[in-house]
């Protein structure tokens, strides 16, 4: 029905999974996920992810000090010393040492001030032998030097800082950002505080990139707004490609007139998946060109969203070498029903009311224009392939954000 | 048996939930939490909290737009079509529209693309009636002019950006960033690149402190180091209590001949709490000084870690009024028995691995002066109270960072 093109786009709907394997194993094999290194000051490294492992360049703690407040003693002056038969011990013999403290060479154990009973000005008498090296924290207790502080792909932490810190690590071997972008076309867009006059639409799903690519350690960059034809936006493409890492297209992901973005990464690459059986947004693109990952990423922004939570945030995840962790799943009763279509996994957003020690899951409208649900949203919940549907009452599992 | 003070300071060991609860409703009688507003751009607004409602300026969308690639017709054109008795309309009766797209006012239906067909150059064929509104998206649909976009007291997202700016929301009301300030106090204390010496140690809890306070949404600021002695301690104190919304003092908080920082407190304000029975780091002081909270920190990496966690962390959630979100916790067995004491919570790092599909959780050192043992960790176990120890093998609760 549509004006006849020069080839067709086969928009079809590949299961969700298989999708994105398909996709990574082949980012893979063209090498993608081969980082780039640079150096990081250590006190601007939080959150960056370490591209090998730092060793300790001095011991931490580098002196013997005191792990309390009390007297640094010979653990031989103290032999035999109890409630019944105390023993006495003369300045020079012992030596005041609040916690932290550094411990003469000459002492080898502490005992709490609190045990110890002041005679005079120059002696005091104590009640229990120590042993050596009793309440002394040793040279290089938390790293001797030459140790592992931080293991290769650690995501630092405010602690890894100062544990680095005080093993004199004041630079550190990272991954390098990878450089993200984003391309959004479409005639109808506009820059949000332009005049929308009738018919222009805001361009903000560059936005959801920004603040996503940001939050899973990439760089991320918004392209000006190119209008929906073949050449502008293949131009747009080449021109970039050779100054990021992962490329990701906004709009024309379908298979309308004016939806170019598959045929051009068909020229200029390989378009590996032209839609996923998932909803909301299945016409997703998946190709790659100049052997980097680009993501035709539908224009709704639910369905942008999705695009990048599925397909984005594995590429950086694998690239920077870091596991998401652990999913926060909680348990609850559907409010209502919800229909599905078979052969489509459907991303419902939820919001989770607690009902005494129960929790209500509560799906939000489904559309994936909708953004609004998306912000009141606590999790998402997941209808499988296989099912038409769950029924009001049913126990469902949601991944909370 | 220490050098006779002019006051004694008093170090108890209140329970942990008793004490922060003392502190934080102390803090609610002196009208702490009630936070300032400043205007931010939107663009820059991801993880700031809104002070109060926003409200959508324009209408999202503003146009009536297709949501389909098809034609829009009059659905009084369209009436009784159906497959045995398809109806024929003219070119001045439709109008081809991709996704997206405004829709001209005459017309009030679309007609998915794939259920047109196209008889000639001016004419299609189609086999179904449209109601109207089909296929269209409504002005408004996401959100009306004046609805709420965003309540009051919302840590803006990525989509939140997105929606904000579709709405004609380009500044927005936020809560001020709580100025929160790191003294690091002890004579032992250098910057980590100074020359240590053979007695001092690089300070860094306030790297821990400065990485948290961001993470946690407040304004970090460290102080050069103080030696231990009351007066320079109480006078960086009293210079900067005008400029900061919360203060930390690093060290001196227990009851050695050097530990000033509660008898400080004391003369300036009021402490609530001297001692938390927990561990590690008990020695914690909760205080309030104008009016604001002053919060002796435990000098041990771990102990500051734990305590910025217990009683920092609260206090900027209740500033900016959020709360934190559900925890993630997971349940296995211990690979080895623990030790506590009777009457104190103790916080036990861990490790979890996965054996088969049972989770194994390995304790991990417990001495607080052990940075290593919190950057390996996974999660912390707490244990309460009234146990002395937990069994090798026990299932227990792990909360996962």
């Amino acid at each position: 029905m549509v004006d006849k093109k020069d080839r067709d786009v086969y928009l079809e709907k590949q299961p969700l999974d298989e999708a994105r394997e398909k996709f990574l194993e082949k980012l893979k094999d063209v090498g993608f996920f081969t980082s780039k290194e640079e150096q990081c000051d250590v006190i601007n490294s939080r959150g960056r992810v370490t591209s090998r492992q730092v060793r300790a360049l001095r011991n931490s703690p580098h002196f013997r000090s005191s792990a309390m407040d009390g007297v640094a003693v010979r653990s031989k002056d103290t032999k035999g010393a109890s409630k019944g038969d105390p023993k006495r011990i003369k300045r020079k013999d012992f030596y005041f040492v609040d916690t932290g403290e550094g411990i003469p060479d000459e002492f080898d154990s502490v005992i709490m001030i609190e045990e110890v009973n002041k005679i005079g000005p120059r002696e005091i008498e104590i009640y229990q032998s120590t042993f050596p090296g009793q309440y002394i924290r040793p040279i290089g207790e938390d790293f001797k030097k030459e140790e592992t502080v931080l293991p290769k792909n650690f995501k630092v932490t405010p602690e890894a800082v100062a544990a680095l810190l005080n093993t004199g690590n004041f630079e550190i071997p990272v991954k390098k950002k990878p450089v993200c972008t984003f391309l959004p076309t479409g005639s109808e867009l506009v820059s949000p505080e332009a005049d929308l006059g009738k018919e222009k639409a805001p361009e903000t799903n560059s936005h959801i990139f920004r603040g996503y690519i940001d939050k899973w350690g990439g760089e991320p960059i918004t392209l000006p707004i190119v209008k929906d034809e073949y050449r502008p936006i293949k131009e747009a493409i080449e021109k970039v490609l050779p100054q990021t890492n992962l490329l990701a297209i906004g709009a024309g992901t379908s298979k309308g007139r004016k939806d170019y973005t598959a045929r051009i990464l068909e020229d200029l690459g390989e378009v590996l998946v032209h839609g996923v059986a998932y909803r909301p947004g299945h016409p997703v693109i998946l190709g790659v060109v100049n052997n980097k990952p680009a993501v035709g990423v539908p224009g709704y922004p639910v369905a942008a969203w999705l695009c990048f939570q599925q397909f984005v945030k594995p590429c950086l995840e694998k690239y920077l070498g870091i596991k998401s962790g652990e999913e926060l799943i909680v348990k609850g009763r559907l409010s209502k029903k919800i229909k599905s279509t078979l052969g489509l996994r459907e991303f419902v957003r939820v919001k989770v009311e607690h009902e005494a020690d129960k929790r209500k899951i509560i799906p939000l409208p489904s559309g994936s224009s909708k953004l609004s649900s998306l912000i009141y949203a606590q999790g998402i919940l997941e209808v499988p392939e296989n099912l038409e549907g769950l029924h009001k009452g049913e126990l469902v599992k949601v991944r909370l954000f």
